[in-house]
């Protein structure tokens, strides 16, 4: 195994090309230096902790770094910043291999060059329990989304489609391995880094579908002080998603609900105004407190109890 | 004990009002956002794992959360940056009591206010172990502080103290409390912000003391290609602690040379040029490789091989 100044100096070497011009001083110093932006600065830390977000033993670790990074981001997109940087602070047990910790690594870097958001600087500690944080850094839109501005009267959309990642999950679980189409939300979800800059001219208001839809609909609703009332046969299942969810005997529409992690944004807009994004609408806001579940026919269904993702950190930012 | 929302809206009260007109959005979205700053931005995270860098059964919980926060803000000093936020990510394992999260809270609350670093964000999560990582954002000077431009022929210098920390912790693994002036330098340790922000128009080079001068003190010798002759009888001890250290049989020089964690700022001037802020000359940079410590007649003396608080963290910011 690579002594510690060694394994740092080969992690600094592997993430070191996701640099940009607009770092001035990246990994290696007391500290890093982004170059002056006119734009506000948007911050946020996300953290994923062995056995309670992933199981290192049941994910590669390429995926397992890749997904932390993929999370900060998203909480970017849905202010509808652009991504400039990350921070990556490693808490690693001794037994890690080198390979282990170097592919990890090298996921987090492929979601830097893919995102344009170099990592500039980390720590690594060591630790009984492997955990990731990611602080990611952005370039706020002229006009920031938030959780706060819905109104009764907006309409509801969700970009993409809802519950695959939490099927693939369970499917994992199980043993089982779902259809690639499904398992790769999980292993590699994306940021909707352009849908957030799309919106955040127009949009009410807008949150990362991370908890779970009726979890983040819940922010938006708490944040706006409104109701929501949802459509369940409007909600975006994709196809394949739907056929393996029958095949396990389990409830797309649930998992839909209530499944967490896919990194949708979920949005609200201003009456009869079209989005600018590829999206689905799924509801309306009105009056009151509370998500009502709705049929074809205006029945309310009730809400399923299944909170796929609960964790604690539907936390501070 | 509260459930989890319960406690993420009592830490969100907390750490509010460490809030300042910086702060365009602070906790409680999917990320901050701060003003833009015509400034460039400094980024850097830090990681306190209990265990490891703390012991939470010997340390007070506001101290815990104190000193994780100041440890990020003295990066922030070592490069001539002046605090503007931190995010603040926790690991918190269940049994922990409600006081306990709420005392590491206000503890790192406090460090928040008195460097007006306001708290906009942060992250819980559960696991196994109890950790804390900051990451403090700062507006850059105009000349940023690295480790990396001194020169053959500068004078080394350091703030303050040296080893009352390390002295602080040996007196606590024998079930000893160290003399409060000394003790007070592990519990509530100083980021030197003002120091660093004056050396900043000056300074060749500077790193923070947080793994010991010696080692610290290589870090700038490797990045800036130059030796290091320290002056061993110069080392700047406070008296306090050399006579509690004399007490214990522990050799204070060592721990001024190895000991970590003292978050003072080691520095490095041009040939004949005095320090803006108080400080101690310790030595001077030759051409060359390492570094040699000497006496009051020029004579080298061995390098102690205590090396106090080396962990794996000195990593890549």
């Amino acid at each position: 195994m690579a002594d510690e100044l060694e394994r740092i100096e080969e992690i600094r070497r592997r993430l070191g090309a996701t640099g940009s011009r607009d770092v001035v001083i990246g990994i290696g110093d007391d500290a890093a230096v982004l170059a002056a932006s006119d734009a506000a600065q948007v911050l946020t830390v996300d953290v994923a902790v062995d056995g309670v977000h992933f199981r290192s033993d049941a994910l590669d670790a390429p995926d397992i770094g890749y997904r932390a990074a993929v999370a900060a981001l998203s909480d970017l997109a849905a202010m509808g910043a652009t991504p400039r940087a990350m921070l990556s602070s490693l808490i690693l047990p001794a037994a890690l291999s080198d390979a282990f910790v170097y592919a990890l690594v090298d996921g987090i870097g492929r979601a830097a060059r893919e995102y344009a958001a170099a990592v500039v600087g980390g720590n690594l500690a060591r630790g009984e329990t492997l955990s990731l944080t990611t602080t990611a850094v952005g370039a706020a839109p002229e006009r920031v989304l938030t959780r706060a501005g819905a109104r009764a009267g907006d309409t509801v959309w969700v970009t993409g489609t809802l519950g695959a990642c939490a099927l693939a999950v369970l499917a994992r679980e199980r043993g089982a391995r779902a259809p690639d189409a499904v398992d790769v939300r999980y292993r590699r979800p994306r940021a909707c880094i352009e849908a957030g800059r799309a919106l955040a001219a127009v949009a009410t208001a807008a949150i990362d579908v991370s908890d779970g839809l009726l979890q983040d609909l819940g922010h938006i609703c708490a944040a706006s002080n409104v109701a929501a009332n949802l459509q369940a046969e409007a909600l975006p299942i994709d196809p394949a998603m739907r056929a393996f969810a029958d095949e396990l005997g389990q409830d797309a529409r649930a998992l839909a609900l209530g499944g967490g992690e896919d990194y949708e944004l979920l949005f609200t807009l201003p009456p009869a105004m079209q989005p600018p994004v590829a999206a689905t609408r799924i509801g309306d806001l009105v009056a009151g407190r509370g998500i009502r579940l709705l049929d074809a026919a205006g029945v309310e269904l009730p809400l399923p109890t299944m909170r796929g993702f609960r964790h604690f950190d539907d936390a501070a930012s």
